[in-house]
């Protein structure tokens, strides 16, 4: 293996999930050279948008680096996409004629996970937009959750918000009391409410999340009942994971700051901050296929 | 007004909702002379399937009365429609260049509930693929719930749907206990009763509250346990209705008879059988209409 090549190698990073897709162009040598943000990217709720947001973050990495947009034919990517857990989906992207030299592709947890501990034995826990757990220890691996929106996801923003609107939908019809909560949210007119929500997107129900916070530190029961339901559930999650006895744990994702202090005591004490982001866990995830590659070839 | 030309006029009834589109064709001399089905008509979750379902049922309706393709052009509509509760969805149909004689709006409930009690007084639950409750006593009305899916639609099919795979997604990863519940609908490979669920319709997750039902009958806990939360809440919007003291009450929609021993025994007593079905209902609206139509013209 020429380690001097693969050191000048344009490697391509991606994180995509439900709500956005994130992309890095990357050398050994000279480390991250710029990054790019798109959409929504779940190659399972919506394939052809997770391609388009992909290429589209991609060409952002690649203008923000100062590079020419045919640099993309020599990148070797690393996709790591919500959705491509399930074996339909992930074909699809493998089989994929990307615009890339080469792609290797991996779930948005499995980059994460190797992101957030360099490619080493370790545990994460995300709660973004979506909500799972992934450990990975010698070889043996579990991952928890990761099931998708609304039937899966708890304990994330999507399930937070979407906690909160039913709530508060039932309290605009008085069979509930609205409480605090309602008047952040709004319910004068559940209408408006159900029109801001659309098409039942995770993203849009994660974005009331923010709410549910602030009604719980002002003291609401509704807003603390749901977000102590939120983080007991992830500290299920976590302790799950820590029965295969990795040597570190991360919270990573939107809601896992905020959540900390509804996770049981005895775990908060237990979490690691993340190394890398997921998209360079995916840059180091293309690094080593890429690797394997060389060496089958030669 | 011309009581001879109104007994010969060609009516269209249509009642739409998330997984099926009726329509039927009816003169007041003859009766229903052919009824048509289509698929899902929601006009707020997609307004241009939802009136392609309309024309499809409504062709169908047309070839199965043995009358000619050309006669949608005479036809007067009346268009009960999910969805059009919400102004946005409601203007779009109203302003549809459809291809009939004229065409009047109302919502999926409201064509329920003048079905249900022949334009009189009265108050409906339906408790279908969703849930919601609508009264009406001399002009003043209530509507309950009706804000979709998932947010809102507790107790109806796809609610209970969603119960059963969330709870059996948790006991794939081990953090609740499986039970009857799980056998029925699958848990050994969580991708794939994901998959089956596909894009997250409401009517997916309704196909699967027939399981709950019958595990619930074989004495599962978490079954009944959904069903009782199912059955107190439509009972609750019952109740709210029957505040308005309407002279009868209906319970309508493919979860409506199953649903029955769960709701609180002393509203039991009060259901009423439907009088004519929300197609009829909708047909119904359309002469009234038409009636006041005809009156301002003269």
């Amino acid at each position: 293996m020429s380690v001097k090549a693969s050191s000048k190698t344009y490697y391509l990073g991606v994180d995509g999930g439900g709500s956005k897709c994130k992309a890095i162009v990357y050398t050994a040598d000279r480390g991250i050279l710029g990054s790019g943000l798109s959409g929504s990217a779940n190659a399972h709720q919506d394939l052809s948008l997770a391609k388009k947001s992909i290429l589209e973050a991609t060409e952002k990495a690649i203008a923000n680096a100062g590079l020419s947009v045919e640099i993309i034919s020599e990148l070797i990517a690393g996709i790591g996409l919500a959705g491509v857990n399930l074996s339909g989906p992930y074909q699809s992207i493998v089989n994929w004629k990307a615009p890339f030299k080469r792609h290797y592709v991996l779930t948005d947890l499995e980059a994460a996970s190797i992101g957030a501990h360099r490619g080493g034995n370790g545990a994460v826990v995300i709660a973004g937009t979506g909500s799972c757990g992934f450990v990975t220890v010698d070889g043996r691996s579990l991952t928890v959750g990761a099931h998708g929106f609304p039937h899966g996801d708890k304990g994330s923003g999507a399930w937070i918000g979407l906690q909160a609107v039913e709530h508060c939908l039932l309290a605009a019809d008085h069979m509930r009391e609205p409480g605090l909560l309602c008047e952040a949210i709004q319910t004068k007119d559940p209408g408006a409410l159900v029109q801001e929500i659309g098409c039942r997107s995770p993203g849009a129900y994660a974005r009331l999340a923010p709410h549910v916070f602030d009604a719980a530190d002002k003291g609401d029961i509704v807003a603390r009942n749901i977000l102590a339901e939120a983080g007991d559930y992830l500290s299920h999650v976590a302790f799950k994971l820590l029965e295969f006895q990795p040597p570190r744990l991360s919270f990573i994702g939107g809601v896992s700051k905020k959540i900390l202090p509804w996770l049981k005591p005895e775990l908060r004490d237990q979490i690691l901050p993340a190394l890398e982001p997921p998209e360079m866990g995916a840059v180091l995830f293309a690094q080593q296929c890429e690797q394997k590659h060389q060496q089958e070839k030669n």
